[in-house]
């Protein structure tokens, strides 16, 4: 049976599988801190400070106790009690070339509802564009093995959550993003296998992204440009995400929430990219609603 | 009289100051940036890229127009225009030894309500608490000149406001900060006097640390402890800091609100110091409620 039990087990698979696959990619090690939360729950963060992931958390929780004011404020119920299970993933890699990524998927209960939630989101430093479309049209096999209106929703949604509104672009290239999954769209089975699938895919998605560029040469400008795109990936988690605003205004464990901070980011004043250079174009596709998928024809 | 055009022109001759001490301090030019605002005024944002100051803004602004919703309801005031003038700098130093510092000094009005605001803070990377205690008396000469009130209620409010709630720790050693001081507390002439008072004292405050500390050596170690500590400054800045979220969300000038931000920022998970080290010894200060006057004497 599909409940709240199964979930968190195999979503610690999950993190197992996904730790292991990364190990090898690196080569280093990742350090565990295994934690507990006052009120119900803990939770097992990886942290990987590597070779070629410069600073990587993979994350699982399973949080659960009474539901506060502020939480049912913030998730817009009201509830007595609120049960949450997870894995979330940030790697920052150290060249340039290899895209930052991020993936979560989790499920809730709160009261009597459940939903399930999650997503995956490619941040390049420098757009590929054909990447771009490999990577997008990885998530849409995902999505339509559950539901072929899914894919179209959950980039969209993607594309509206990752925007850094005081900068007007986008964080990456987006992905998928979806919440609150429930009846009568998903009943618990078919929840699950869709988290499942999105949890699974990160692996190879990550690994084609990683092999394809983890050793291409940069210089100081590619990693003065990086160093860049991570402030800018700060102010996003910083300033607009909504699950690192709810981790810190429910006094969830910081340590956890930030690790998906860069090791390094730097800020100048008014930057400027040089016309006609890979960083302009780069800047050119952080916008939202580009097909990614039909790019070529466009 | 004391009037918006008087304190705005007033608040330019401010900037050119400090910019005019600040140059001579580091050796390097201020640049500068005119910028109008659609809907009414503008500023000019100066910013240091320098040897001893690697990053600072000393930002004059004047801005006016119709108040929106959203300023509004943040102002937590129902008005149909509104106007804006003041002066605001972040120093970032090359040096660890040589505290950040903020300053912000600003003229409100909103239909018929007018008030001032102000303050000035220090984020020492290593807490020296002499120097601590000769700024805090500066900052009380300068507010009892106003009224012997002022100090230790602007103290817990600075206490209070720049206060990492995720973190449990302060931003740094505080100093001042008010905001809405108007009638009866004070008349035009008498908020004027005071933020003309905090905006003179900064420079002879900033100088006396800076020229204490900025030839000091320094070491990998220190150095990766100021990054650390600028990615706190950046925590606060972009979660918690009322004015620049106010900034952010009213589409106000991104560049010249984020120029706080420090060109370079780390964050390693779940950094420790070492027991009886120069590191633990500043943590231990980063707490509301130290009385830095009478420090010496508890």
């Amino acid at each position: 049976m599909i409940d709240k039990a199964y979930i968190s087990q195999q979503l610690m698979l999950l993190q197992d599988d996904i730790c292991n696959a990364l190990q090898l990619l690196d080569g280093n090690a990742f350090i565990e801190d295994v934690w507990q939360r006052q009120g119900g729950g803990g939770g097992r963060s990886r942290i990987l400070e590597g070779v070629h992931i410069e600073k990587g958390g993979v994350n699982f929780s399973e949080v659960y106790g009474p539901a506060n004011a502020q939480m049912n404020k913030i998730l817009g119920i009201e509830a007595n009690d609120f049960y949450a299970t997870g894995v979330s993933i940030v790697l920052h890699p150290t060249n340039p070339w290899v895209p930052i990524i991020h993936m979560n998927v989790r499920y809730f209960e709160a009261g009597d509802a459940w939903w399930f939630g999650g997503g995956i989101d490619v941040t390049p430093h420098y757009v590929n564009p054909s990447e771009a479309t490999t990577f997008h049209q990885k998530l849409k096999e995902v999505c339509d093995r559950s539901n072929p209106l899914f894919y179209p929703r959950f980039k969209s949604t993607a594309d509206d959550y990752f925007y850094i509104k005081h900068r007007q672009e986008t964080r990456g290239i987006g992905g998928i993003f979806f919440d609150r999954m429930t009846l009568p769209e998903v009943d618990k089975t078919q929840g699950w296998q869709l988290i499942h699938d999105v949890g699974n895919a990160f692996i190879h998605i990550y690994t084609a992204l990683f092999n394809a560029n983890y050793e291409r040469q940069y210089d100081e400008h590619n990693k003065n440009w990086q160093l860049l795109r991570r402030g800018r990936y700060v102010e996003f988690n910083l300033v607009w995400d909504k699950g690192t605003k709810f981790g810190l205004e429910t006094d969830g464990r910081t340590e956890s929430i930030l690790m998906s901070l860069p090791k390094d980011a730097r800020w100048l004043y008014d930057y400027k990219v040089e016309e006609g250079s890979n960083e302009a174009a780069t800047l050119a596709y952080l916008k939202k609603g580009i097909n990614w998928i039909t790019i070529d024809n466009q």
